[in-house]
C-alpha cells in the first residue's frame, strides 16, 4: 500500500479519535511510546494519554492542513509530519498547531502504532 | 553523552553551515537520505544539496527557538524536532520556519548524519 495513503488514514484516524474519544488514544501507543509535548517529555501510553485527557479543553476539532511520510528504516517505520488547525469549543479563533511529528511502527497484525510523538503549538 | 546535548550540537552545526557554506551541507547527509521539502521529495546527499544551495536566497541568518529531541529506536537513531526563525539578508522580516523534523542516525565514527528531513515553512 502506498506509504503516504496509510500516513494520511493513521493521521485521520488519530484526529478523529482524539476529537471524539480523547480517552481511546491508547490503543494508539505502547509502553515505549514517547511523546515530548511543549518540551515535556512523557513515557508510556497510560501516562501519554494522562496528559492528553488532562489537556485544559474537553471538545475540540482538528482540521489537518497537510501530511508528509518517509520510512524511517528498515524496521519498517514511518515518519509523519502533520500541520493544521485546533478549534476549540467556545473560543471564535483557530489556533495553529503546526507541529506534530509522529514516527509510527509496525504492529504484528499489519497495523501501525505511535513510537514517538513531538508536539509543538504554534506561537506565530 | 546527553542526547539533548548532543542534538543541539548537530543542530547548531547544521545551521552554521547553512548559514555560511550551504554546499558543505553534503557532509551532514549520505546516498540514502531523504529531504521533503515543502511537500518535494528529494533522495541522496547531492540531490538534497543541489535543493539547498538552489533556494532563491543566498545570504541568510537562521536563529533557533526550540529543539526537541528523542531516542528513534534500537538503532541508535535520533528524533530532533526543530523549530526557529530564518532571516534573509535585505528582508526586513524574518520567516518562522517553525516545522523542520531531523532523524539522525549515528556513523561508524561516532558521529550522526541526517537520514530523514522533513520542512514545512510556517505561514501563520
Amino acid at each position: 500500500m502506498d506509504p503516504d495513503a496509510v500516513a494520511k488514514a493513521f493521521v485521520d484516524h488519530y484526529y478523529s479519535m482524539f476529537d471524539s474519544n480523547r480517552a481511546g488514544l491508547a490503543s494508539l501507543y505502547e509502553d515505549g511510546s514517547m511523546l515530548t509535548f511543549e518540551g515535556q517529555k512523557i513515557q508510556g501510553s497510560q501516562n501519554i494519554v494522562a496528559k492528553l485527557t488532562s489537556l485544559p479543553f474537553q471538545q475540540c476539532q482538528h482540521s489537518i492542513t497537510t501530511v508528509d511520510c518517509q520510512p524511517s528504516g528498515p524496521a519498517g517505520g514511518m515518519l509523519v509530519f502533520v500541520s493544521g488547525n485546533l478549534q476549540l469549543a467556545g473560543e471564535q479563533h483557530a489556533l495553529k498547531f503546526s507541529q506534530v511529528m509522529f514516527h509510527l511502527m509496525p504492529t504484528p497484525t499489519g497495523s501501525f502504532y505511535v513510537f514517538n510523538d513531538i508536539f509543538r503549538l504554534n506561537y506565530a
